[in-house]
């Protein structure tokens, strides 16, 4: 349906130029997005790229985008969900592990210590995660998350996580797949804790999430049940240098567009703006305090600072969340 | 087309099954399979799981087919293709690294003592392939894959090893796609050894492609050009219980349909096996000396033994090359 529209728009920008304007024509593509350069940009670099006889056209097989999950998809403030969920489960965990209350990062996560939780890191929460996952297979692991989930909710909003989602980013995904871009998450968080349920939220299958992950081991059990136990060993951590590594390791192919808002996506943006052909790099920058949260350089979660110094000097597409979006969740829509 | 022929087959099958058989109609789509139970239990478990309203329907999302590539989808005697890459690697820069001519597993490429090749195993190729390749970026490494492939020539068939694949599992793969299943290959051999080639031989793009990996470093070289350079380390073996770990950690969906051929795709057989629904475990026993290769449970390359014990005990799909091939290789159909 999308798609009709958006061709239609392209055709009628074309043929007419002087007449309708293309970003008119295509507004309804993503209606959530005010008009101005971010928008622009995202529009002008589909036309480029899915019309026919275009120089910029890219094969369809090379249509590859790739997006950060937190802070890009969805709310990752005041931690990271993940964070949120690691540290139920050490809480759940914690009389069978007396150990933890002298030993960090459990400790803090006992003492709810938020200052020391928000700055350890995707390599802390790892540990975290490792520690408090290990022994279950991977199907009671995924059942652990759904359950989390599903009872879970934000300490501001009071709404299950899964709600926190983007409202003008969903708009963006549906786009891309609509004019036949695979879409993928490339996250630093755990490609277990995301996979349950990236395909209802964001329409995004299994196969097409990226993520750290930990070691897993095949077990044969009663009546030669096969099994994956999870090992409190970390096995790949997809931040930073690792987006790239990552990219190419589950992919295969370097991305056409690719959209972050931290500085953990500054590598994956590098690698791909270092591609042959039309290329979109895209930060969504937290401005808005009112509706979501306001932080960059300074910020323990989600720091945005030298990727955005690369931006600016690149012309990449830095989103302003606070001008460029209408609404933030799919909820103010109700 | 295949799919509309195979498609028109099945409603004629299900309206009139008196009348004209099913295997019959659909002949058309195995054109290089013989009539016999492994061709029927192909077509059967299609008809069963692709048929609206069918007790045993699954739905497009979940129609994940996973192949094993040596000695499944091409030929991997009298040792693997990835074996004679890295020989090949390993006698051209011999020059520069005078200390392989007396340390394993080097020596025996450098004598070519092609027994000690054969049962080094995944373990011993990957040590050849890191030390061989490390220092070259990912792209390097693509090219030098590419021409390799393009002068190489297999020391029976003389001719490239990409000719050497098997005519019947590319139309089951070809089959399986106009049915909307998704087609990966899960192998033992190098990720970054087989995406260069497998989406022009195969049909399988390199987002499809599980493999053993090594390390790669993300590296930023003169004017800010990012490239990632292969290490001289293993991240990954993706053989025996890997493959069940491995599909985990690419796929993150567990298959509906496997095929291997040998003890290297068992536990990817069985985690296959263990989920709900219908299944179709599969695989190649290479019976035919005369137009290929006769081995299995005593071959030091592509053993066959506990894996085929098991596909009888719990009947599981056993081809037979000679019996249930009509060709093998696509340059005989010229």
């Amino acid at each position: 349906m999308k798609r009709r529209l958006f061709l239609a728009g392209t055709v009628v920008g074309i043929g007419l130029p002087a007449l309708i304007s293309p970003a008119r024509a295509q507004a309804d593509a993503l209606p959530s997005w005010n008009d101005g350069p971010a928008k622009q940009s995202i529009l002008d670099f589909l036309r480029r790229t899915t019309t026919g006889g275009s120089r910029d056209w890219i094969p369809v097989p090379e249509r590859i985008a790739t997006f950060d999950n937190d802070g890009t998809l969805w709310t990752e403030q005041p931690m990271y969900v993940q964070v949120m969920f690691a540290m139920d489960r050490v809480r759940a965990l914690a009389g069978r592990n007396p150990q933890w209350r002298t030993q960090e990062p459990f400790k803090a996560v006992l003492t709810n210590d938020r200052d020391a939780l928000a700055t350890m890191g995707e390599k802390g929460l790892l540990e975290i995660m490792a520690a408090t996952h290990a022994g279950l297979t991977t199907e009671e692991f995924r059942q652990a998350v759904l359950d989390w989930l599903a009872t879970a909710r934000h300490p501001r909003f009071r709404r299950p996580y899964t709600d926190l989602v983007y409202q003008p980013m969903l708009e963006l995904l549906a786009l891309l797949r609509a004019n036949q871009f695979k879409t993928y998450i490339v996250s630093g968080g755990g490609i277990e804790f995301m996979r349950p349920w990236t395909e209802r939220v964001y329409g995004i299958p299994p196969e097409q999430v990226v993520g750290s992950s930990g070691v897993t081991r095949y077990e044969l059990r009663a009546n030669d049940r096969p099994v994956l136990l999870k090992e409190p060993k970390v096995q790949f951590i997809d931040d930073g240098p690792g987006k790239a590594e990552g990219i190419n390791q589950y992919i295969g192919r370097r991305p056409v567009l690719a959209f972050g808002n931290s500085d953990g996506d500054q590598q994956m943006l590098e690698w791909t703006a270092a591609g042959s052909g039309a290329r979109f790099m895209g930060l969504v920058h937290h401005t808005d305090a009112v509706r979501e949260y306001a932080y960059d350089r300074q910020s323990p979660v989600g720091r945005l600072d030298t990727a955005w110094n690369e931006a600016v000097r690149r012309k990449w597409t830095v989103v302003d969340m606070k001008n460029d979006w209408k609404v933030i969740y799919p909820f103010e829509m109700r």
